[in-house]
């Protein structure tokens, strides 16, 4: 099959400054492509911090348990990444695979293994070849360097159509700090891939238990606010690096959540995980719109998250919106099924502005043509007015399109 | 576009008995399909008792309210569905409509308004003018007749593509009863038709608080144990008649539900039951393969099922099915995703009898070329053992084919 860029990707992969203390690296090792990256190696500067964000499913892959395993102690040296292999349903020699893969990092980069972090996407089920790593380690250790965020993020893709990165760099008190990030995503593809995979690297110094804090809360409204097919991989991995290099610029450590640093820094964490999260809605497998719902009025926050995930995950709303159809009566039913209190004869729906229904009734003045021309945008904003509380959320995903199905079922013909 | 009878439709429409006490009718009232019967009226005699279970909806249609309301009553005498307008999401004028159409109906068969049950299919959001059947009440009274199922069951289709049937006769007793049930499904469609209807009827004698128990028991194993999209209609509605007939062959009333005659009629209630809702399942939108999911050795069967609608919601799975892959890899994500107790490493997985994976990893006796040859069957039964309790479950589905997209998406072009 064919692969063509999402046709709502972004024109280009933004320029991303270096991150000090982050080295990075990648290389061929063969797991599975042929002709392309597969690894990527980051070294971290002695005392880089770390925290994650892992996949809540009950069989989570063998990375996943080495990194809920290792995390605890807060610090990284290194991490490797691999794609075309998950590590996944791999029972004991998973764990063997882990085990070695971490080792041979330790190895070539003068750590222990546990302060090596690990992540693999790709293939679930299939036994992955560890010792492919030896033969690139060293290479990698030594490539390792500022700044190549570009052919890191292309190294970590599998059925993604194009590389994920976004920065920020902010001042915090007397200097600047930089925070990067990369991600692959695009739902899981053929014959069994998987993963979402997000990485977040800064040289701001902040102690594990404030970066588990940023990560956790940021994560919150942007990746555990969007959802392809509301299928959950058994990878899912959200990692964070703190190098703390810019103590040596004066910026002092933030060891606390109290510390009035905190929320410029974390509007800029999160403005990049958010930026990262759009990206991979983006490139939803076969998507042709990106779809925002937001949903106001509803009795909490968290009301409204559910109702939001149920218009997002609704089959029926997702391929009206490929059809380019404002069809109100399948948000009524999506709303209607998501358990929450709703209030019929009080909803209001919009699609991009235009209100098609009020009040529990098709909106009198409902303006179709204007509609009409507004669902052939590429950017589809869904807003759904309860009106019976003050909860609002915003829950991002993507249509439902024959290329989906052709991506998820087709492989073998 | 063209509909074709879906390729898992049974040869042909059941020979069904007459259920004595039971009429039917059906016209052509042109509530929005033109040159087809669209309403089905069904009269009962003096004495039916009547039970419901209707959508857990927030946002049900009219239709859904009215019979909410008067089937606290446990009694009906008449029964009047129309397909091509759901009458939901329609408002005061709906509410209104209801009221006009049960009034339209009483005065012609002669009884009171809330002796008449309503069930509505179709567009969302329209008003429904209740007038129309005014022109043909007259003509369906008259017309009434014993044991039409065939234009009964095709006057409720809507993007149905065979009409749905089913019979048990049992001996009870003295005597024997009879129990006939007709369905219509197929999930949702173009523009915004939704909504499952399904009728049961039979001449044993039962009391209205038994009924009600004989349906919602029975619709636990059988209709909330499938799912074509995971969404859920506004106007989802099982209705259940029993006019007590055969009391004038014999059969004595059963009064309460430690009656020692009720698991034979249970048994029999539920066979036709589980018949309509495979044939439900066999006509979802763009169904080219059934899919049966047995999750076995869960922690309860409440676990169990939670766990098959996981997995038969799952989109990755539904399209690997319509593929033809024995795509295990996305039933262990599905089974992951659904939060209930798992425990990876004693997972195995069967495709139609081929186990694929053991105890958390690939089977390594697995029979490529015997699975692969099995996946192309009509007909397609996941088992899933998570080796961890003794809970048991069975949830039906269909396959998530490009033309449920296009069925779904495509009606604007």
């Amino acid at each position: 099959m064919a692969v063509t860029v999402s046709p709502l990707a972004p024109p280009r992969f933004p320029d991303l400054p270096p991150v000090e203390g982050v080295r990075l690296a990648t290389a061929a090792a063969g797991i599975r492509y042929a002709g392309r990256a597969d690894v990527l190696l980051a070294l971290f500067d002695p005392g880089t911090t770390a925290a994650g964000v892992l996949t809540r499913s009950k069989c989570p892959s063998a990375p996943v348990d080495w990194c809920r395993m290792h995390l605890k102690r807060g610090a990284a040296s290194a991490l490797l990444v691999n794609s075309g292999n998950a590590n996944a349903f791999t029972g004991k020699s998973g764990r063997e695979a882990t085990k070695l893969t971490a080792k041979l990092v330790a190895k070539a980069a003068v750590c222990q293994p546990s302060q090596v972090m690990l992540a693999s996407t790709g293939v679930i089920g299939e036994p992955l070849d560890a010792m492919k790593f030896a033969a690139v380690m060293d290479r990698l250790v030594a490539d390792a360097a500022l700044g190549a965020w570009h052919d890191a993020a292309r190294a970590i893709m599998t059925t993604d159509t194009f590389p994920k990165g976004a920065a920020s760099v902010l001042r915090l008190g007397a200097s600047t700090v930089t925070i990067c990030g990369i991600a692959k995503g695009a739902g899981m593809i053929a014959p069994d891939l998987g993963t979402m995979l997000c990485f977040m690297f800064t040289d701001a110094p902040i102690a594990p238990r404030v970066l588990q804090n940023l990560l956790k809360d940021g994560v919150n409204d942007t990746f555990n606010a969007l959802t392809v097919d509301g299928d959950t991989s058994t990878s899912d991995t959200l990692l964070a690096f703190a190098t703390g290099a810019a103590t040596g610029r004066g910026v002092a450590r933030i060891a606390n959540v109290s510390d009035q640093r905190l929320p410029v820094l974390r509007k800029g964490f999160n403005a990049v995980l958010a930026n990262l999260a759009e990206q991979v809605a983006r490139d939803g497998e076969g998507a042709r719109k990106l779809i925002e719902i937001v949903v106001e009025g509803a009795v909490s926050k968290r009301s409204a998250r559910r109702i939001g995930l149920a218009i997002a995950n609704s089959p029926l709303v997702k391929t009206a919106i490929a059809g380019e159809d404002a069809n109100w009566g399948r948000v009524v039913m999506a709303v209607g099924k998501a358990g929450e209190p709703a209030d019929r004869d009080r909803l209001s729906i919009w699609f991009n502005g235009f209100r098609v229904a009020h009040k529990g009734e098709r909106d009198p003045s409902y303006d179709e043509a204007g509609v009409s021309a507004a669902m052939k945008r590429p950017e589809i904003t869904i807003k759904v007015g309860l009106g019976i509380g003050h909860g609002r959320d915003r829950v991002l995903t993507c249509d439902l399109t024959k290329d989906y199905v052709a991506i998820n079922g087709d492989y073998r013909s």
